[in-house]
């Protein structure tokens, strides 16, 4: 079962966000978490500036002394890589040329959404001197939990942060440890306990898989268990995340979440977890329901990108959130009950 | 300041440890974790064991559904790599010529160690499929918490098991996603929560340093702090990790950690972290405390290295046990005064 995209599509393009500072420039405005508050909808967007490059010199934006500098590289500089141009290789490590915060959109038909001008997180502690990217936002009890992920030259972690209204934040500090990414938080607990989804990326042995964690506290998580794994030959060989929030069903927590192939197609699908016991697989769509085939998501920064961070139930309907071309946002939505017979019939 | 060597060293060697099944060879006895049982000095031993490899046939053992069972690999296989006698190479990852258990060896005086006949804790669940290794053991209440690697084909993960009485063991899961290892739970609360060195190894950014984490409950782990990283042309510029359990002195927690330079020689450290927030370093050695220098520290199994999971406090006497080039155990003496002199001051 496919989705059906939204005629409106792109729906937040980066003209539609101001630079955080005159010398910077968004390029990207991706990878929004979602919410929804009193009438609204909000998107917590992932946005990416960065000070532009010319042939000689490259730019960096990066947090230092809690302030965020624009460090200069030559280009004739042999010692260093800059034909990407989301990173420079130096002889240290790998340094990304642009940098992200998280800012809110605010919408009441799902729509059509207004972009504060000021960002709602920015980076300000060392863990996140290279940015936060990609929030997934979690619902419980009236307080909404931001698990995004913090950049670092130590390491790529997932951190927390909570709002009730939208306007002030609390960082709560890094939740799991380098590397990780992906992790979306279960709207309510299981079992007595919370739940996540998360995505550890090992070095020696395994590949970017997912996994379950247990907590009793949102911010300690343990008892992890290991979910499932890339598919050989299919849209998620190369590697696999959660994408959004898992939403509760009759049937299961239904997952939609992202599949990369190795040469980095990135597509959706669907998933289906155990009502009880979330760390197992009830069913797994063969096929995904999204797949890179607009202008604006097979071109852009990242081309070939369909990849969520949240999705809205309205009834049957499912809006599902996403950044295309990891440079706008866009929507789509799919039939829960629907894609739920074509899940664990097909 | 550097230790002083036990005369008896090595004190177990593989010849001292009967395999699990006539087919095994016994190849390392190493990395044990230390506790104080009754009036017992109880060493929990990593021991790893092989099938032995001929000329034509590389064999690997591996849990398969709840059995170990011994693959065979012709070594005409081009697609193959058999140079390194540790593992092996396939198309679909790396597997180990070796698996390891946790058994324990019991001592009086902490020199002469009887080894227990049968395993402790062995491989049974998929997590575990490669082995279970470097247990690091630490008493709390009278219950012995053991937080062992755990290595399978979906990762290196960390996972806890506890005994009250070295007879019967309780595995409680993972605790630590991949790729971790080198975990080192404090022997008490700080400020009223749990405590742990851990050592994730990053892909993208990062390097193999040192974090510490924080829980309510021991099987939790979140709040992760960067610790401490490796040191550029030093002894532990390659890779850095967790040794002994922390020793509680005046001066704040006492920690012997292993750095190893790039080209694989491992030598044993010290550092001095706050009292009340372990997660701050007062003081680290500049030069290590024991580099390999002894025959059963240079050749072995994997030459040049001393590594400890675990020491035993008598009064001012520090006694570190390690493993020797991977292949036996061995130990060392240190006073404690004198050692934070020589940090605090040096």
């Amino acid at each position: 079962m496919k989705v059906v995209r939204f005629p409106q599509n792109p729906l937040i393009t980066p003209a539609d966000v101001p630079p955080t500072r005159p010398e910077f420039e968004v390029v990207c405005v991706f990878n929004a978490g979602v919410a929804r508050y009193k009438d609204e909808i909000i998107m917590l967007l992932r946005v990416a500036e960065w000070a532009r490059s010319d042939e000689r010199v490259a730019r960096v934006p990066v947090l230092e002394a809690g302030e965020i500098c624009v460090k200069e590289f030559s280009k004739e500089d042999r010692s260093m890589d800059f034909r990407d141009p989301r990173a420079i290789v130096t002889p240290k490590g790998v340094m990304l040329t642009s940098i992200s915060h998280l800012r809110v959109a605010r919408s009441k038909d799902g729509i059509n959404f207004t972009v504060d001008s000021k960002p709602a997180l920015v980076p300000d502690r060392p863990s996140e001197a290279y940015g936060l990217e990609d929030p997934r936002v979690t619902e419980i009890d009236g307080t909404y939990y931001i698990a995004y992920k913090s950049v670092a030259p130590n390491g790529i972690c997932v951190s927390l942060a909570t709002t009730t209204d939208w306007q002030t934040y609390e960082k709560k500090g890094i939740i799991f440890a380098p590397e990780n990414l992906d992790v979306a938080i279960f709207p309510e607990k299981v079992d007595g306990r919370y739940v996540a989804l998360h995505r550890p990326v090992p070095r020696m042995f395994g590949a970017p898989n997912m996994w379950v964690a247990y907590s009793p506290d949102l911010m300690s998580w343990g008892e992890h268990y290991f979910l499932m794994g890339i598919r050989e030959d299919a849209w998620d060989s190369g590697r696999i995340g959660a994408g959004a929030v898992p939403i509760k069903t009759e049937r299961g927590w239904l997952e939609i979440y992202h599949g990369a192939t190795p040469d980095n197609y990135y597509h959706l699908g669907a998933l289906l977890l155990a009502p009880d016991e979330p760390h197992e697989i009830i069913a797994r769509g063969a096929e995904p329901i999204l797949s890179p085939e607009e202008p604006y998501e097979k071109e852009g920064f990242v081309p070939n990108v369909c990849f969520t961070c949240g999705a809205i139930q309205e009834d049957d309907r499912l809006l599902i959130y996403y950044g295309g071309a990891d440079t706008v946002m866009a929507g789509c939505e799919i039939s829960i009950s629907g894609l739920l017979d074509s899940l664990v019939i097909g």
